[in-house]
Parts: structure tokens; C-alpha cells; sequence
């Protein structure tokens, strides 16, 4: 029991899963998988690795983890109105997660989340080492109706979908910050969502011909935001008040003192929302899905031109004035050299 | 100087990089990248990781990481017979290496072997952590001549690329393992192979249409042709001393006590050869390519048909009677467990 097993006979026994799909003509066992976009469509790629220490702690579930890892990849692909297709995975492992138990756990973290969006395993690589989970995602889209950071134009509305900031409440609460007790009332609907983010995938498909522009929201509301106004030499301005008042600001993040509230909205990180901007008259479109789809999709913006000295986001209160930051709110997009 | 440098600007700075291709509809920036595989070929994809104190060593020089890091993917794309087009990178960075020289001199070698064979990066990941370098790599193949493990067939012949061993001599002797010193004479030769490997694309383009069977050489020999006889489901007999006769076996390899010479030809690890196989009829065309590519294509071997009790590889002498291995040849896989 509890033995370490062997690379090849790991590969075999927890991940040589051989799922058919119409667009993968060759799966794992060979030096590589050969894939086919359907018709009419390319293949989105994106891919994310997850530390330990910076993306998860020590004690993670493993379950958990094979969860958060593919679901943090499927956000691309939902970023992108791709519906996920394959996805290869390289892991390095500590003698800690060489054991069948840990190994299985994880699979089934992985694989339920694959499974729940259609998507199946074509490869891979593993090695002893610390603790180190590689995915890459791939996905089909139609080209010109991809979801590019690039598209937003002047008098679109920007959006959010879900609500922000639970994450980071979970975060700072297990590192005792902001005055949080681990045991927080609130901390297990805010842990749940740090460590088994939902990616919006059937969002992502649903915006196709309605958003001009998409990001996930990985890195915190305002960093993500801050890249569709850059590849679109666009400017923002952001309703704060409309923000706090609003579905996207869960009861968990209104509780908290207000600097620490502004932090956890606007650059929580690792929410895994969608923020995406669409023209005035798809408005009647965005609410008949907020309602298909059940999840809030909450208007906080517009998009402006950007001034000659390039794309800026103006934050604005209820009155169109600018809203004024209490000290103590942290801003700066999530980022992973911090 | 020798500053550290924020997740952002160092992605900027060192690999924001837009190189057009043809088959890249949307390059690195966004959620995903967009690729689209010219008219009838499908995308092959794969996958490796490399880590510290596994497949380098810690002070491995930051150009040669770069070099071998990449090398060893397109391997990948050489042993399927697929042209490479595009690459994801995702890298977790020690203190050292969030370093501007480190990162300059890492790109360079990256890069530099990118264009070499004429393929992109479009897409990755930074984040700080154990140093971890993780590349997936995708190129294009026409479906029916992709060049898989599967395809080997009763009587083909096979062969193994250039020479066998030489990573295998200089990771001894840098361990001062086989009582070699790390100044062994022939050491240079061998460390330039361990460390700046060369991917034989350009072979495995021209095996399309000549091989009914390919796998790289990155386990080790026994290893990887295993890998066929299982796939293809048949046997093989090698010609052990035609082998050791042979350009296959370098100089450097010939110099070592007989069971380290079988040790390092047979299951040396880290080779980035390609073995194949292909019928009789095929030999003029090998033999042309050998000529054309200025590389030695060597008949190692016949395929066999397999017992019931599956495949094996039998190692054979001049007279095709069993060869008798000498005491202290270690001939299992290189298993990164191991």
C-alpha cells in the first residue's frame, strides 16, 4: 500500500483514459495526439502551470487540484468562446503524490471537470520533482466569432458575469489577513470557489455574436479589464457604486470594511468570471442570458475613447464623478512575482 | 542590474515575440491562441516537462535550457513526421533566474532553435516557483502519413538514426559514474549532446511515405522500440553486434568497458534519435536519405511476429543466436521515477 509507483505504469494505470472524440483523429499512447478541428473552426490554445506555494498551498486536496488546474484552463477557452476539445497535462511530482491514493484523487478531479465540458486528455509527460501542474487546453471556435481581447469599441457596455471576489476572502482568511479569522462565517462558499472555480465555459459560448470583447477574470477585475482596453486602444469608465451594490459583489465581500471590499472586487484575483463588452443594443440579448444561464451578468461600465496618451480606466461614482479610493485599497492586478 | 523583474514586463520584455505564420490566425496576447492547420492536415500535439536535478542540472547554462527545452518537443514532431508550427511556453522561475541575463540568454536559446525549424511561440504562462520548464508544441501533418507507433508490420526493417549513447557517457561523467572523470577526453562531444540535443525534423519529414513506424529515442533504445513492438503488437530481433559495428555507436561509446558501451547504446536515455521501421523495399529510399540528409541511418533489426504471450525484443549475435549480455549492463527504460 501507499507504494510509489513507476512513470510508465503511473501513466497507464491513472491517466491512459482513451475518451473518443470526433476531433481528435489520434489520442494519447504515441509521440503525439493528431487533432481536427471540425469544420469551419480553428483551434484555440492556451496553457497555464500551478505552483505550489503561489497557486495552491501544501495540504491542497488532491482532488481539488486536479479540479482547479484543468478549471483554470477551461477559463481560457471560455475567455475565447471556444468549446474545449483536448487538453495534454505534465506533472512533476513530490514523493508525497507518488502514491496510488493521491494519483487517483486527482485523476478524478481532472477527469470530472473534463468530462463536464466535453474535453478529453491526448497526452502528456510526467516527472519526479516539486510539485508542478501543466495544462494545455484546446479548443474549437469558429474564427471570426472568437472572443478577442481586441474587439471592444467605444460606447460598448462592459460586464461582468457571476460575482468577484470570494476568492481572494478565502485567500486572506487562511493567511489570517485583513483581520479575518480562518474560521471565517463566510469562508466555506468563499474557499469553495477559490479552490473549485466553476470557468464560465457555456457563457463563453453564449457570447459568440453578442460580446465584441472577452477576458477572464484570473488576475483581478481591474488587471483583466486593463488588457481589453490595451489591445483595443480603448479607455473605461467603471460604475464603483453600481459594482458594490450589485450581485457581482457577494454578501462575504459587503461584510468586509470597505477598503478591503474595493480590493477583493477589483482585484481579487482568481475569480475565473468573464468581463466582456457588448454594444447597447445587444442589451435585451445579454438579460434573456443572464436568465437562460442563471448567473447575473452585471453591468459596470463603458467603454470610452482613450486619450492620446493611451487607454486609461476612470473609476466613477453613482454621479459620474470620480469615485474616490479609501486608503488601503491594494490595485494592482494579481501577479504572480508579488 | 540584476534586477527582478514583474510577471508582466518579463513576459513582455523577453517573449512577446510576434512572428507571423501561416497557420497562426491569432498569436500570443489574448486568452488563446488561434491556430489553423493548412488544407488537409491535421495538428499534432505534445507535450514535456523538464525539471531541476531530473533533466538538468542546477547550473545548467540558461541558452542550453532554452536550446534542450525546445529540442526536446520537437523531438516529438520529428518522430511523427510533422512540420512544427507553434509553441506554448510555461515557465516557473527561481530568484536566479527572474534575472534579466538569465531570461535574455533562456529566450535566445529558445528562440533561436524556434526559428531553426520555423515555428512560433503563441502562448504561456510565468510564474515563480522550483524552476520548471514546460513547453507544448504543435505542428502539421497530413493524417495519413503521420508517422505513429502503431504502424510497424512483420518483416519491416529497422533502423536508428545518427549514434546512440553520447548524452548517456557525459551524464556519467559528470556524475563521475562508470569510473569515468568529468574530464573524460571525449566528454565535450558527449556534453554537447546531452545539453544541446538536435531534433531530427528534417528526418522525419522525409520518412513520410518510408516509415510504417517511428518513436524518438529520448528513454533509451530498448525502450523506445518497445514501445512500436507493443503499439504495433509484434516482435523484433537486434543485431546487437552489427549495433555496436556500427556509426550508431560513436566513438566516445566504443571506448567503454563492453557492459557500459551496451548499457549507454541500449537504454541510454536523452539520444533524441529517431528509431523506425520500414519494409525491404524501402531500403534504396533510406539509404538515399542518408546520403541527402548527411545523417547515418543504421539497420539495426528485423520485425518479427509476436507469440501469443506478446511482444518481446530478442538481441541477437552475427549468426542470429542469442547475445549474451555481459554482467552489469542495466537495460531498463530511463524512468523518470527511477
Amino acid at each position: 500500500m501507499s507504494k510509489t509507483v513507476g512513470e510508465f505504469e503511473l501513466i497507464r494505470r491513472f491517466f491512459m483514459q482513451h475518451q473518443p472524440h470526433p476531433s481528435v483523429v489520434l489520442g494519447n499512447g504515441d509521440d503525439a495526439a493528431l487533432l481536427q478541428a471540425a469544420p469551419g473552426q480553428v483551434l484555440a490554445v492556451s496553457t497555464d502551470m500551478l505552483v505550489q506555494g503561489r497557486h495552491f498551498f501544501a495540504d491542497v486536496d488532491a482532488y481539488a487540484l486536479g479540479h482547479k488546474a484543468l478549471a483554470v484552463n477551461l477559463s481560457d477557452m471560455a475567455a475565447m468562446g471556444a468549446q474545449p476539445v483536448a487538453l495534454t497535462l505534465a506533472l512533476a511530482l513530490g514523493a508525497e503524490q507518488q502514491r496510488a491514493e493521491w494519483l487517483q484523487a486527482f485523476a478524478a478531479g481532472l477527469f470530472d471537470m473534463a468530462r463536464a465540458h466535453g474535453c478529453v486528455l491526448v497526452g502528456g509527460d510526467t516527472t519526479a520533482g516539486p510539485l508542478n501542474v501543466c495544462i494545455t487546453i484546446m479548443g474549437e471556435v469558429p474564427p471570426l466569432q472568437a472572443l478577442k481581447r481586441s474587439g471592444a469599441q467605444v460606447g460598448d457596455d462592459i460586464y461582468v458575469s457571476g460575482d468577484l471576489g470570494r476568492a481572494r476572502v478565502a485567500l486572506e482568511a487562511l493567511r489570517s489577513g485583513w483581520g479575518l479569522h480562518p474560521q471565517h462565517a463566510l469562508l466555506p462558499s468563499c474557499r469553495e470557489r477559490l479552490e473549485r472555480p466553476q470557468p464560465r465555459v457555456p457563457l463563453g459560448l453564449a457570447l459568440r455574436g453578442v460580446a465584441h470583447a472577452c477576458a477572464d477574470v484570473s488576475d483581478g477585475l481591474l488587471a483583466d479589464l486593463g488588457h481589453i482596453l490595451q489591445a483595443s486602444g480603448v479607455s473605461a469608465q467603471l460604475h464603483v457604486e453600481a459594482l458594490l451594490n450589485s450581485p457581482a459583489c457577494p454578501a462575504s465581500v459587503r461584510a468586509l470594511p470597505l477598503q478591503h471590499a474595493l480590493t477583493a472586487l477589483l482585484a481579487g484575483g482568481d475569480d475565473y468570471e468573464l468581463v466582456f463588452t457588448a454594444p447597447a443594443f445587444k442589451r435585451a440579448a445579454v438579460d434573456a442570458l443572464q436568465t437562460s444561464l442563471g448567473l447575473p451578468l452585471t453591468r459596470i461600465g463603458q467603454v470610452l475613447p482613450a486619450p492620446p496618451a493611451g487607454p486609461r480606466c476612470a473609476l466613477v461614482n453613482a454621479q459620474g464623478q470620480p469615485f474616490e479610493l479609501p486608503v488601503g485599497v491594494a490595485l494592482k492586478g494579481f501577479d504572480h512575482f508579488a
